[in-house]
């Protein structure tokens, strides 16, 4: 079993994010590859049992640079069916389009027929940051990767 | 193992495709309540495995009817967690609502911490029928039906 | 020229952001109709040039009472074509619903062919308050009904 | 007075329904141009008093060539406030994230600061065509062209 945690950052507010994450899934003891968009081949996306992705909120949607990495997965259209998906950012302000972007690689992850998770007591659709993120923000970024870990070894 | 597939419906689009979703889940050999909206109480929704709910397209969210029924669940906010989601919709015309109005139900299945599951063949986000379900809009709501039976089946 | 500021609101947080809005109508010199949505008339929106709409953030969607009016608005399709719209909400956390909440409303509002204005300064979809709102989000909140007072002015 | 259609477009379908917006927009007698998104620089922008948009249904967001061009806009954030602004999109199939697509680009729109105006008799949200647009989506892109150029030429 194994876990993606894909992230572009250029402030590092989604990096810390992103890092939070993966520690979270390993506290689960579950297998996590923490990695920069850049270091993320298409093909790799089929080697994991659950995919999160984080993109700061670039007008109120992931960045250019994930959504180019959501076009090339149409390669392997259909393979990634089941998996479990994820979607994390990190935005300028309250109501600075945090929430349309963490939908924005929801969408995505729904067309490739994953399984999305909600959370009825944090963040509900997906960790969500003002900046760089707090203790508190770290903190709910690691029981999201919990979570999403402890999901991924039941359903898998 | 239940699953509910709950609808709203006024021209009677919704029903059928509600019926039909029913008809998928049974096609799995799970038991399947069908109930209009108005004969479901929030607190029934605590005895089913998985909650699909159905609503035509009203300006571009589900019908005030369905909306009240979320409204009142908070009664039962986190209890839901875990349970699989997931939503359906008769429009009008192509671009008219129809993908809006299932997010707007997604949107409150994923608050209250539940599973939802998209599809890289068919209508991605759900069910989504323009005016009264053809021949091939029902097989693939009855297929969405065993689809969301067999994955209940292998999570729960 | 006349504005309404129609809003639902329990615990008064959203209230008090309407309140803030009609005050920055009013500082633009617009006449503006501050009401409960359960004062509001499906026939009262044909009178004014400008409607905007706030609700509390319910399952990440205006509250069923405001859905319940723009439900009935139906009698009136296509009558409020080229007016103004707005949306305003009141959540409970960041990430809580607060922008899908503002969407349902603006989803209705452009099915009714109403104009939507952004910002590229504040929120940019609408004033989105987390829980009571403080000096600074009431401050925005005056901003608001100024600047959707001025562009009802230059448009209308 | 000056509208500009610019679009991405691998299979022709999205160029497709731009001629025919761009078409409409000169038959309201106002200039417009039309542009493969290669050929647009995000100082361009600047010379529009009205800017439309169109991109292929990618995974239920505009595509990554597009996205890259809103990305780099914030070089010019704050001056495109109060330009109009709109999007169309070529989708695969019914519920195959047309809507969701024309949404992330009005999400882009609005953080721009940009006016956006809904149809309360045709595709609600922008102009959403199903494969090749045939020829009622044709005359429903053409008719859009009018309506924003006429809304320009009223507002500008």
């Amino acid at each position: 079993m194994k876990i993606l945690v894909a992230y572009y950052s250029r402030s590092g507010h989604t990096k810390e994010m992103a890092q939070a994450i993966a520690k979270g899934v390993r506290n689960e003891g579950v297998e996590c590859d923490l990695r920069d968009i850049s270091e993320v081949n298409v093909d790799d996306l089929l080697d994991y049992d659950a995919l999160l992705f984080g993109s700061p909120t670039y007008y109120g949607q992931m960045a250019a640079e994930l959504k180019k990495l959501f076009d090339d997965s149409v390669k392997h259209h259909g393979k990634l069916t089941g998996k479990i998906g994820g979607a994390f950012t990190s935005s300028g302000m309250v109501g600075g389009g945090g929430e349309t972007t963490i939908f924005s690689i929801i969408h995505a992850l729904l067309i490739h027929g994953m399984i999305i998770v909600g959370d009825a007591e944090m963040q509900h659709y997906g960790p969500l940051a003002i900046e760089l993120p707090d203790e508190e923000a770290v903190k709910k970024c690691v029981k999201y990767g919990q979570k999403t870990a402890a999901l991924t070894k039941k359903i898998t």
